[in-house]
C-alpha cells in the first residue's frame, strides 16, 4: 500500500510535512499516528520522538525514517528486527549549522556576549581580540556535518582540524582517528561537539578530555545535551580549564528554568536552534527510500544499528 | 634631521608606537608632542585627534600620517598650505573589518541580541532564521575597506553589492557609482556603511535615504558616528522602516550614558572596536613614506584634500 505514517507526538509543524509529502508525491497517502489506520499494511513510518512502544504495533514494518539527522530518538526504543532506520543528510542542515558554527566562534572571538551585557548596563570598554588566522578549531565527529562545518572555517582561515572514528581525508584540515583523541585535543583552541549521540559518546565532554586540552579552550556544543557532564564542565569553567561555552543541546530540552546555565556569565545559550529541519528538502529523500523499499532496492542514509549511527 | 612627532593626546597607548618605530628604524628619532624639541626641524608628524593649533607649530611641516584609516581628525583642523597628508591602509585593519561586519550580519540572521536577552530571561522561544545566500547586503563606501569587505561576504554566500563615487569592477559584485544610489540602496537587505566622514557624507543615513530601503532593512554602521541622522534613525526604527542596526561609531564617544541607544532593543552596539590599530603592522608605511618625503618621492596612501579622504 502506498502509505507513510508519522510518528511524532511533539511535533507542532506536522501540517507543513503533511504538505511537503503530497507536494513531492500524491499518490502517497500520508496519515498522522495513532490516528492512522490499517496497520497491517504499514510498511514505512517517519519519526521524531515516537513513544516507546509504537513500533511494535505495526507487524509488517520495513522501515524507519528519522525526521532528523540524530537517530538516538529511535535506537533507544525497540526496533523490531529485520527493520531498518534511515536519517537525514541534507545539505541545508550542513549550511545552517555551519554557519551557526562560524557565528558562535566570531562571537567568541570577539567577546560579544560581554558587549551585550556591557550594553546592558551602559559600559563602553574595548576588549582586544582574536583573529581567525590565529585560532584551531578542532571538530569531534568529522562525519556528515562536521566535514560541512570545516569546509566553511577553513574558507573562513580557521585552522581546522577533524576527529573521527575512521580517519578521514579533507584537503587542508588535519584529521586524526580515534585512537589519536588526545592529539587532536591537545591542539584545539576551540573544541566543537558535532557527535551523534551513542553509548560511546555519552558523557564523552568529561574531566578527563577537558584535562587535554590547552587551558582556556572554548566549547561549542551541538550534537547532543548528552554528550556534555555537566559538574565537570561546570568545574572546567570555575578553574579556567575551559574559558566559556556556547551551546545549544541539553539534556533535557526547554532548558529548565531553576538550570545552572541559564545565568552563568560564561555560557551562550540558544534553544537548540542552530539548524531547524526542513520538510521540503528533507521530504523528497523520504519518498526516494520509500520507493526504493518497494521496489527492494537498497536505502540511501541507513544507518549502522550496531554503530548506532 | 630624522626626527618624526608624534601628537595624540588621547592615545594611551604611544609606547608601542614609540616601540614599533625603534624596531623599525633605530634612526628615527620619535618624539611626543607637547614635550618634543626643535620644532623648525621637524618636518614629518604622526597625529591622532590633534589640538586644533598643532600644526602651526611647525614652521617647515610637509607631512601630516594619520594614526587611522580616518582623516576627519586632521582635515577639520587648520593644515598648513603644501602640507601633505597621508592615512593608514593596513591589510589588518580590511581583516578585522571584514569579520566584524560577517559577525553583526550572522547575529542579525540569527537573531543573537534577543536570544542574548532571552538566555537573561530563561527564555526558551527558537526563532525562524535567514540564510547568507538569501540576503542582500549593499556596502555604501566601496573602497579599500569596503571592498575587502564585500569579498569576504560574497566568499560567505551574500548577494553583495557596493556604492562608490566612481564606479569599481569587482568579480561578483555589482557595483554602482554616485548618482546610481536610490537603485542601489532598493535593492539592500542589509546596509553596511563604511563611508569616509566629509561634508559630502555627513548625516547621509537620514530619512531620505531610508525611505529608499526595502522596508525592515538593517543598519550596520561602522563607518563614523556623523554619517547617521540620529533623530531619523530612531523613527525609522520605530515605524519599521529599519529593522534593527549594529552600531559601532557615535557622534560622540564613549556614547554619553544617557544616549537612548543604549536601551534600545533593536540596537546592538560596540565600543568602536570593528578593529584596533595595530602600531606594528602600520608604522613601517609610515616609517617608508618619511623616506619618501626625505627623497622627494611621491607619498603612498596620501590623501586627497579637494575629496577629504
Ligand atoms: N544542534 C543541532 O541542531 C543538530 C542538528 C543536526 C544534527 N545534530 C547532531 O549531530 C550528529 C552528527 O550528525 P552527522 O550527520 O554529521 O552524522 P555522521 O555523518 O554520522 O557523522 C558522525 C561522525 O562522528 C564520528 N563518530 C561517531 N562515533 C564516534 C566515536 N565513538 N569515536 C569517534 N568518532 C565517532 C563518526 O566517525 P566515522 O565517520 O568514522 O563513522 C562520524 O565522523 C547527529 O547525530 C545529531 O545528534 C545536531
Ligand atoms: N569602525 C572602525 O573601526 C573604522 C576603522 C577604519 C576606518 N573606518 C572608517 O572607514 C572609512 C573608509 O575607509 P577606507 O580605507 O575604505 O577609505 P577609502 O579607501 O578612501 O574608501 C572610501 C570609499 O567611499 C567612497 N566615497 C567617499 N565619498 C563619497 C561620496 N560622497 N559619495 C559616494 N561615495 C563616496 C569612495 O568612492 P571613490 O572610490 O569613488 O573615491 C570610496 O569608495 C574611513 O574614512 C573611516 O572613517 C572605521
Amino acid at each position: 500500500m502506498n502509505k507513510i505514517v508519522l510518528i511524532c507526538p511533539e511535533r507542532n509543524d506536522v501540517s507543513k510535512w503533511v504538505e511537503s509529502f503530497k507536494k513531492e508525491n500524491n499518490n502517497i497517502e500520508v496519515e498522522i499516528y495513532p490516528n492512522d489506520t490499517d496497520r497491517e499494511q504499514t510498511e514505512f513510518v517517519a519519526t521524531w520522538n515516537p513513544p516507546a512502544d509504537a513500533f511494535e504495533k505495526f507487524p509488517n514494518l520495513k522501515v524507519i525514517a528519522s525526521m532528523a539527522a540524530g537517530v538516538k530518538h529511535i535506537t533507544s526504543k525497540k526496533i523490531p528486527n529485520n527493520v531498518k532506520v534511515t536519517r537525514v543528510k541534507d545539505d541545508y542542515l550542513n549550511y545552517d549549522l555551519s554557519y551557526f558554527v562560524l557565528n558562535a566562534l566570531l562571537n567568541y572571538l570577539r567577546d560579544m556576549p560581554l558587549y551585550f551585557q556591557h550594553q546592558e548596563e551602559k559600559i563602553w570598554d574595548r576588549q582586544a581580540y582574536q583573529r581567525p588566522e590565529d585560532v584551531t578549531v578542532g571538530i569531534l565527529g568529522f562525519g556528515n556535518i562536521g566535514q560541512a562545518i570545516g569546509k566553511l572555517l577553513l574558507k573562513n582561515d580557521f585552522k581546522v582540524l577533524g576527529w573521527s572514528r575512521s580517519k578521514k581525508d579533507v584537503e587542508g584540515i588535519e584529521t586524526f582517528k580515534e585512537d589519536e583523541l588526545n592529539t587532536f585535543l591537545s591542539k584545539s583552541n576551540v573544541l566543537v561537539c558535532m557527535l551523534p549521540h551513542t553509548p560511546e559518546t555519552e558523557d564523552i565532554l568529561n574531566q578527563e578530555l577537558f584535562q587535554e586540552l590547552p587551558k582556556g579552550t572554548y566549547l561549542i556544543n551541538v550534537g547532543r545535551g548528552a554528550h556534555l557532564q555537566e559538574e565537570d564542565f561546570l568545574e572546567a569553567l570555575a578553574n579556567g580549564q575551559l574559558s566559556g561555552a556556547a551551546l545549544d543541546v541539553f539534556k533535557t530540552e526547554p532548558l529548565p528554568k531553576e538550570h545552572v546555565f541559564w545565568n552563568h556569565d560564561k555560557i551562550t545559550i540558544t534553544p537548540h536552534t542552530a539548524s531547524i529541519t526542513n520538510p521540503a528538502t528533507i521530504v523528497p529523500k523520504m519518498v526516494e527510500n520509500f520507493q526504493r523499499m518497494q521496489n527492494n532496492e537498497p536505502l540511501k542514509d541507513e544507518v549502522d544499528l550496531e554503530k548506532g549511527y
